[in-house]
Order: structure tokens, then C-alpha cells, then sequence
């Protein structure tokens, strides 16, 4: 998806500029901070943001910031996940992951002040000449992004294990671990573009749908990808026993729910018009990507 | 010091207020949280927030709640602290540290939702009804916490473990790791009572004096304190060979450059009047406290 390149291209940019690595001895923290941040990810959440604040025509370097603020937070997930810890993972899009690269200690404290960085750049006057709009970016990804969100998903991805989970469960899981940072990408945009509430709502359910097509995507790649592929371990879920989409749906009926959930998502976008196709392009990328 | 424990009161109970532990599965993150936060620290940060605020009239909700925030980015960061891959500690004001008590994968995360925490109160609009305010309270949080400051700080100490600090590069590592935390809760008061430049400058060096003689007094109870006082692990520094402000002066001379720091705190002081007495309490407490 072509858009979805030049977009991450323009964040990679972004998030060059605020994390820079100066000759202080503590430089090794910056370093894993850009290790982690400056890889070739396919960005879908800043790409979310920018579509979305392209709707509202939203400046262009406000929208990059934010997008940049959520990927920061976005990795500083994957790189705390990968810890011995917690998920014990060796490799991640292809590469070795932090706490590999440079040390347990480096990838905490990495994870931390990503997680603190975003919210200095949101906050910055340079994201939004309001106020009010930079105080509403920050609440909305904090409450995205934490207990209530992204880490308590990640809490009761950890107490679930061994658990009986039922498709509600799950939902609600994905929902709190990945939905809710895919959520917030879309509102960043119609907060930095003042959407009214019903935009706002429509934007949400697209972000609901298109985050648990995702998921269904993602753990149907974790069944059916090549390692070398996906740049990821594969066939974890079925190792750990752990119950997916895929595990209680099977291959075949996981993908259709994918792409009912995506052309459900694209109806949300109606009320947008044309300027809403790329991401309606996402919505199909989402479910057809390979890795 | 009286005023220090009723308002390490207060600020308990709002962030009592502030996490709810709920029937949810995932419950146990935010067990956590309180774990950390909730016990009997002296909360000398809340404590410099809420004098700060008073210095200038601000409603008392407003400074009790940037304190619960300020406070939860330093209970994350000892909790991230205390865990194997960094200063490995099991015993944290005398009780066991939360990887400990709980697990180090809940230890991450309840760090992680704790420093997510903090900046979702300071931006609700619950802190105060100005966006400005809020916006610039969250900007000052995330410089002190982040890369440039309390996390640097801590990367700081870990390279320099084996290197040859000099007493200027131990002030600065100090700086970052224990001192930023001190004077962002001291221009917390200052922001949301919208101080003059002047009061706020005067702010920052009482904190920044205050923070240095602070740390001082941390290495003088490392090296005299017992254990069961202290609450903790003693004897640290000298075991790991670290250079401190003690090992450098010895114990007379750092005292005496504690008592110093405390009084040249004092005097920035004097344009506030009367009512910064709590404010000169807390410099004289900081260099005599015993834990």
C-alpha cells in the first residue's frame, strides 16, 4: 500500500528529529529508544492518525507529531512485551529485540521514556497552538494506553493464561490490548481537527472494527505465516495453548469475520465522503497484508 | 515534621480516589499500583507540590491531585528500579518490593499504567479548569521524568558503574535521576497557581538545592543508617564501590554541604514571606531526617 509507506517514510522523519542522540554518556538510552522506534515497521496506527486528520484538514506537522507520539507508545509496548519477563521474545520484525540488542536494564528504561516522551510531545506547543486540544490528546491516549486500556490488557493477557477464555473474553482482551491504541490513532485525529461528536463516534466504530480485524489477521498470520515472512516466531498462540479467534473459530470463518468487520468498518466512513479512501484502502490492506 | 504526614494523608487519599481495584480479571495490575503507591512513604514530593500551590492560593484539589500524579511517577520509577535486570532490591521501605510481593511481569506493567496514570489525572480537567495549565503541567512532568531527566538519569548511573565520576559528574547524574522529580514538583505549584517567572525561578533553585542536599543526606543514611530504620537495604553504595558525594568528601564535609545546600534553599525563599514556612521546614527536614 503505497500510502501506507510514504506516511511511515514521513513519521520515520518525525520521530528522527525528537529523539536525538547527543555525545552524553547515558546516550545508549536514545539509542534503544531510535533502535526501537526507527525500524521498518508498516506504521498502520500513524497512518491512522494522519488519514484521519487529513478529514478534518488538520496541518500536516500536527498530525505527524501525534502520529509519532502513538508509535512511540505503540513500541515502548512491543519492547517491555518482548521482556524475559513477560512475553521472552528474541525477534521481532525480522531484527533482534531490545533487550537482545542492548540489555534487559536498557529495554525498561527504553520502554519508559518512550512511553514519557510521547506525552512531551503531544503536550508541546508545537503539536497544536490550542491548549485544549494538546490536553484532550494526552488524556485520550493515557486512557488508551493504560490501565483501563493497553497495559490492562496486557495484565489479563497474563492472568488468562490457562484460563477458559469464550470469544466475549477474547474480545474483550484484544479490545483493552490492541483496540483501544488503535481507537485512540483515529480520535487524535478528529481531536486535532475538532470533529463534531458524530464524526468523532464514526471514527471509533471504524477504529473498533478495523483493530479486531487486525487481531483476527494477526492471529491467523501467527497459524498460517512463514517465520522469515511475518519477521516474528510464528505458531506461539498454538504453542501456549492460548485461546484466539482462530482457536475457537477455526482458519476458514476467522477470515470471513476479518473481512465482515472490514467492510463493516468502511461503512462508518460514509458520512466522510471521498477524503475518507485511504482509509478505506487501510481497511482492506488490514486484511490481506502477509505480515 | 507534622505537616509532612497530614498531607502524606491527604494525597494517600486521593490517590485512593484515583485506583480503583475492581472485580475485573485483570484486577491484580491495579493491586499493584496501590501497593506501590498506597503504603507509608514520607512523600516529600506531594509535599513540595502542595506547599508550592499554597504559596500561590491554588484550590487544594488542584494541588492534591498534581501531587497523587507527581507521586506515581516516583513510585513507578522505584518499582522499575528495584526490579532484577536493575538495582535487583527486595525489601522497599521495609516491606517486600512489588516484583516481590506480586510478580516482575506485573512489576513492569504496574510501572508502566502507574506513569500512564499520572499523566491522565494531571490532563483531566478535574485538575484544573485551564487547558494551559494542564497542557504546561503534563510538558514539565514529561521533561523531568523522561530522557533528559529522571530516566537519563538512571541510564547515567548505569553506565557509569565502574567509571571514575568526579564530584561534578555525580551532581549532574544527580540532577537528572533525583533532582528534575523535585523541582517539576515544585513548578507544579508554581504552574497551576500561573506564578510570575521570578517566583517560579525562585522555585526552581529552592528545589534544585533542596534535591542536591536530599541526595546527600540519602548517601550519609546509606552509610550510618541501620537497615530496620531505613527501611531498606544499607551499605549499598560502598559494596558496589559507587562513587557518592560521601565517598568523595567524607562523612563531615558532606554533612556540613548538605547543611549549606539547605540553608542557600531557605534564602531563596525569602520573596515569598511568611508563607513560605513549610517550605523552610521541609529544607531543615530533609538534611536531619532519620529514614
Amino acid at each position: 500500500m503505497q500510502s501506507l509507506s510514504a506516511n511511515a517514510q514521513a513519521v520515520g522523519e518525525v520521530l528522527n528529529e525528537l529523539l536525538i542522540s547527543g555525545d552524553a554518556p547515558e546516550h545508549r538510552l536514545i539509542d534503544a529508544m531510535r533502535y526501537t522506534t526507527l525500524g521498518d515497521g508498516k506504521r498502520v496506527r500513524p497512518f491512522l492518525v494522519t488519514a484521519s486528520a487529513a478529514l478534518f484538514n488538520v496541518a500536516q506537522r500536527s498530525g505527524l507529531r501525534a502520529a509519532a507520539a502513538i508509535e512511540m507508545v505503540h513500541c515502548y509496548s512491543l519492547v517491555h512485551d518482548d521482556l524475559p519477563a513477560m512475553d521472552d521474545d528474541d525477534l521481532r520484525r525480522g531484527l533482534p529485540t531490545c533487550h537482545i540488542k542492548f540489555d534487559e536494564a536498557t529495554a525498561i528504561l527504553a520502554g519508559d521514556a518512550l512511553l514519557t516522551k510521547a506525552f512531551e510531545v503531544l503536550a508541546a506547543q508545537d503539536t497544536h497552538a490550542d491548549p485544549q486540544v494538546r490536553a484532550d490528546l494526552v488524556l485520550a491516549l493515557a486512557r488508551a494506553a493504560g490501565d483501563a486500556g493497553m497495559v490492562g490488557g496486557q495484565m489479563l493477557d497474563l492472568v488468562a493464561e490457562g484460563m477458559e477464555l469464550d470469544v466475549p473474553e477474547i474480545t474483550r482482551l484484544q479490545r483493552m490490548k490492541t483496540g483501544e491504541l488503535i481507537v485512540i490513532s483515529c480520535e487524535a485525529g478528529a481531536i486535532l481537527g475538532k470533529a463534531s461528536a458524530d464524526e468523532r463516534h464514526n471514527l471509533q466504530h471504524y477504529a473498533y472494527d478495523i483493530g479486531l480485524a487486525f487481531q483476527i489477521a494477526d492471529d491467523l498470520l501467527d497459524v498460517e505465516g512463514k517465520e522469515e515472512q511475518v519477521g516474528k516466531k510464528t505458531g506461539k498462540d498454538a504453542e501456549a495453548g492460548k485461546a484466539t479467534f482462530v482457536s475457537f473459530l477455526g482458519v476458514e470463518r476467522a477470515r470471513e469475520q476479518a473481512t465482515m468487520l472490514s467492510e463493516q468498518a468502511i461503512e462508518h466512513l460514509d458520512v466522510f465522503g471521498d477524503k475518507a479512501e485511504p482509509l478505506r484502502n487501510l481497511a482492506h490492506f488490514i486484511v490481506n497484508r502477509s505480515s
